[in-house]
């Protein structure tokens, strides 16, 4: 007997992964979250089926979601997250001494709940002292905050589902209000590959543009997300992604790193012709 | 009725890509080839069952094949490209007015064959006068060669089956003695991220890194091959990748690329901290 797990990436392009054991499956308020164990990518979270973690390739996503905005600031000392429920961004933070805390806004515990169970390496820091762990709605979590954080994270979910509200231009705007003045927005930006879920981003980068002086896009290669290939969005009230890489002082903090380095800093920013053209024409 | 093409990427991972048409199946006397007209990314070839060439993604590995060497040394003129039968790498070097001749050796002609009656667009410059076109084994052909090349671009298949001697010390030292002292040699390299075949290229680098001075790795994300993410080798006698980048004099030749851009090229050669350090230490 074969057991495997299939993600329908698009309508007509799946990833199957072969799979040891299904280990958990429940129906939350929000989502149905599953659990693997597979034999390429060790144990594998699922989101309405969708791959959200991975035990071996986890580290890219949260290299990337973290780390280029430390480097571009590394004063950043007050960070929001929204969703990250599996913990791994949090845990990427946590290695930065100096910041004194996160607030993690997450709105289904049972995504913490399975991480803490399943995933200890991802989720290792959410009990840490540093770490304001909220259960609540992240759109709503942001009305009228005001001067707060020096960096916000959008680690979500896909644009449909509950991730939809985190993708709009007023929430948007509440994370300008809510940043200080040297404020940074990072949110993971979906693959350019596949027509429906890149034009959905470029939206959403556009949204951006219209509220931050600077925003820029970034890329990681993913292998379990659709297409391998996926982006990340960088805004900023005051700070360059590239011109204001603070590459020294990044090194300074001693982070071994398994995916990021500050010469990917500036590679991550240099995007193919046709990435460019979509984020400067949209997508036809 | 649905019909799926599946590539067994590794032995516990599959792509699937919804297929409208088997359009070809033959055996040639090296591999099986086929041609599935496929939703997602047009038509596609497949070499013993495995992605070769897809209509919507050649541009990228046909791109960062080609242009990287040409942007280091713009002045490149008597090329050489083993493989490549669909001549997707040959339609990228005709772009440059001033080279003079490729020779091309493939050693299975009916992947040409298959390329000139199904992928027009990708196979269209391979009747161009400037290009000699032979139908023979690659290593053999390269023995006593000497002095020939300013660019040898090596476009095989995975480093088993009719591929595998392409990635040998012996065929790589008759590449070396059949170069220019300005010569250049581009290989691809293989993914990173599944053991078996990132062993095989990581080899097949410390092999080229015994006869060239100059041996570096770039990156590129290809969506229909394993793991979406591939590795490049560049080896040269005299030019580094990165230092010797001819910006400028690229740009002049106005070439339009939907995948390449010179400051992609930068981002190219910088490596996430896990693929360097694979490159330096090897894989345990």
């Amino acid at each position: 007997m074969e057991l495997w797990y299939t993600e329908e990436q698009t309508e007509n392009v799946r990833l199957s992964l072969k799979v040891k054991e299904h280990i958990f499956t429940g129906q939350s308020d929000f989502q149905k979250v599953d659990v693997f164990d597979t034999h390429e990518y060790g144990k594998l979270m699922t989101l309405d089926g969708l791959v959200m973690v991975t035990e071996k390739d986890e580290f890219i996503y949260h290299d990337m979601i973290v780390h280029v905005a430390m480097a571009v600031n590394p004063n950043i000392k007050r960070v929001l997250v929204i969703g990250g429920g599996d913990g791994g961004t949090v845990r990427e933070l946590m290695r930065y001494p100096h910041i004194q805390q996160v607030e993690m806004v997450e709105i289904d515990k049972m995504v913490c709940d399975v991480a803490k169970d399943y995933f200890p390496t991802v989720s290792n820091e959410l009990n840490n002292p540093r770490v304001a762990l909220y259960y609540e709605d992240g759109v709503a979590y942001m009305k009228g905050k005001k001067n707060l954080y020096d960096l916000i994270i959008i680690d979500s979910t896909d644009p449909v589902g509950p991730g939809e509200g985190l993708f709009t231009t007023e929430f948007y705007t509440d994370c300008f209000n809510a940043l200080t003045d040297e404020g940074i927005l990072v949110n993971q930006n979906e693959s350019p590959v596949y027509e429906q879920f890149a034009k959905e981003a470029i939206r959403a980068n556009e949204k951006l543009k219209n509220i931050f002086p600077i925003v820029e896009v970034y890329q990681a290669q993913i292998p379990t997300y659709p297409s391998g290939y996926w982006l990340f969005g960088f805004a900023s009230k005051k700070y360059h992604p590239v011109k204001d890489l603070k590459a020294e002082a990044w090194q300074q903090f001693n982070l071994k790193t398994k995916y990021y380095n500050t010469q990917l800093h500036l590679g991550a920013f240099a995007l193919p012709s046709y990435v460019k053209e979509y984020i400067e024409n949209g997508i036809l």
